[in-house]
């Protein structure tokens, strides 16, 4: 087994097995030439000829312990029915949904068929990738989606998506399960097709008060998490719940996680007090101080790997990389995770 | 002494006193009225006569426990000397810093005069209250107004504030610095002027691993308070470190605060739990929540009451109220608070 998925199952190595979230990106002069190739952002995830490479990139020049499919978490409501497209500058746009009524436009039944081309680049990355490096699948966490769904974009206050749920909970509900069912097919259908470990990504869960992030951030990702590992006990589920802060402990017990990813916010001393010790932890450095790279990225990558020091730990960014992250960094990083201590 | 100054002093009263961030602002329409009469907004701040009947106005129509100074924590660094203003519908704008060479261009010297036109609206606040209405005083915390400095405006990933602070920390720490002197001085006027509580708005916090929280958040807003209470051991002081997380217990233990402030996503029975139980706490209902009312409003204000009783505490929201927010909802939220349990 690799030393990625030794890990997740609950040993601490030293050291750490490492990847980054968003280490196939923009950074690489390679990636922004194979990008080049499609013609929207969409159409770059659909083909399997442009998205299997992708995730080889960083995997040849860093040796990373894990690749990640090459996708985007809208292409779930794409697959639901909704009108997903990327505007260049600008990032994910919507046609937003606006009440009850939208909702029944959306159905689950077109989820594997139309994400069929991810899992294709699934079963193409698992051949193509030697078994030490780990495969990763995921999508986005329920909130998170249906607050895309909601606002037609990325927002700064989520004021629709928020609005919606406090005045009719009940067709919000409504919403989230369905995006727990599609979201579902979906992972088991990344399963089927080589994934062997699956993200869910909560990027926006920090907006909510106690009640509601237990409501809709939580307990539907918990849904999803049983409802995959009925099918599959052996596949773990990392949730990233980010800025998640005081409700951190919360969201670590909802469901049986492989491991809770930390976004950098997270203070480690209380991350290890106060979260299950047998819980692996996926995190945190700050993708801004590997930009920085030198003396601050030191500092900064032996302050975690100390923290962490004893416990099931992978090492991460505690958010997507940045676009003028030079990649050398990326490679002083790594050598510092793998560093003897 | 009123009931919200008691409160700070460590009284835990029931009902708890109650007042709102961004009370005075654009969903009232008698502050849309008195807006159209100044043609900017920092001369709309910077005008005695405006700027002291906006706070009053939710005063009068609710009958809260304090009015808060009305001007944004932006005058400062244009007191430093850096140039500021505010473009309808886009923001804060300022002509961002770019190198240790323009921190050479600001200077302390001019804060005092720059700043009494906000000073002489205290002092005719102070006048026009009732002892039993608290006058609270208020400026950005050191990180939150430098993050504007050098980003010029408001951020998404406040990538040059952090590049800036993780390349070169001893001028950043400069920055800091004049940041924490100007700031003292503003208060210090302040205080001078009426104001019995001064607020520090953190609002940018949450963006920082543990070690650059300390040094960049929690010790120059501690510094701050320090320097005040030297000369007003009696002003109670309250800081927001908006989106802390998991380092609110270190931000809570930071001074010698007269009440820690908690946004939205703060659970509540781990804020009773992780901090003192003679600091008093100030929050933090759901802004979004105001905007529906009705009994979601109910829920959310009597499970915030019930979770804090006991303990000092003042009802505020976890954010700003928003723009769309019906006068009416205050009006239920400030019964709500008030009503015997």
């Amino acid at each position: 087994m690799s030393r990625f998925l030794r890990t997740l199952a609950g040993e601490s190595l030293s050291p750490p097995p490492v990847w980054l979230m968003r280490q196939a990106g923009r950074y690489l002069p390679e990636y922004r030439a194979i990008r080049a190739q499609a013609p929207d952002f969409l159409a770059f995830c659909f083909d399997p000829d442009l998205a299997t490479e992708v995730p080889l990139q960083p995997i040849r020049r860093f040796g990373l312990d894990a690749a990640i499919l090459f996708s985007d978490i809208l292409v779930l409501p794409h697959a639901l029915g909704q009108s997903v497209w990327f505007e260049e500058g600008v990032g994910p746009r919507l046609e937003p949904l606006r009440s009850e009524a939208d909702l029944l436009r959306l159905s689950v039944d077109g989820v594997s068929e139309t994400l069929d081309p991810c899992c294709e680049t699934l079963r193409r990355l698992r051949k193509a990738l030697p078994d030490e490096v780990g495969l990763i699948g995921f999508a986005g966490a329920p909130w998170t989606v249906a607050s895309y769904m909601i606002e037609g974009g990325s927002s700064r206050d989520f004021t629709r998506a928020k609005r919606w749920a406090f005045a009719a909970p009940e067709s919000f509900g409504r919403l989230i399960d369905l995006i727990v069912a599609g979201t579902v097919r979906y992972l088991l259908d990344q399963v089927a097709a080589g994934a062997q470990v699956l993200q869910l990504f909560d990027s926006w869960s920090g907006v909510w008060a106690e009640p509601a992030f237990r409501q809709w951030c939580s307990a539907p990702a918990a849904a999803i998490a049983q409802q995959v590992r009925q099918r599959h006990p052996d596949v773990p589920l990392i949730y990233f719940p980010r800025a998640a802060g005081g409700m951190l402990p919360e969201a670590a017990g909802a469901a049986d996680w492989g491991a809770l990813g930390l976004d950098t916010t997270v203070p480690l001393a209380w991350a290890r007090s106060s979260l299950p010790s047998t819980l692996p932890l996926q995190g945190n450095l700050d993708p801004q101080v590997l930009v920085v790279g030198g003396s601050a990225l030191e500092a900064e990558v032996r302050r975690i790997r100390s923290a962490m020091t004893g416990r099931p730990f992978v090492f991460n960014l505690g958010h997507g990389i940045d676009k003028d992250t030079p990649p050398e960094n990326v490679s002083q990083l790594v050598e510092l995770v793998r560093e003897q201590t």
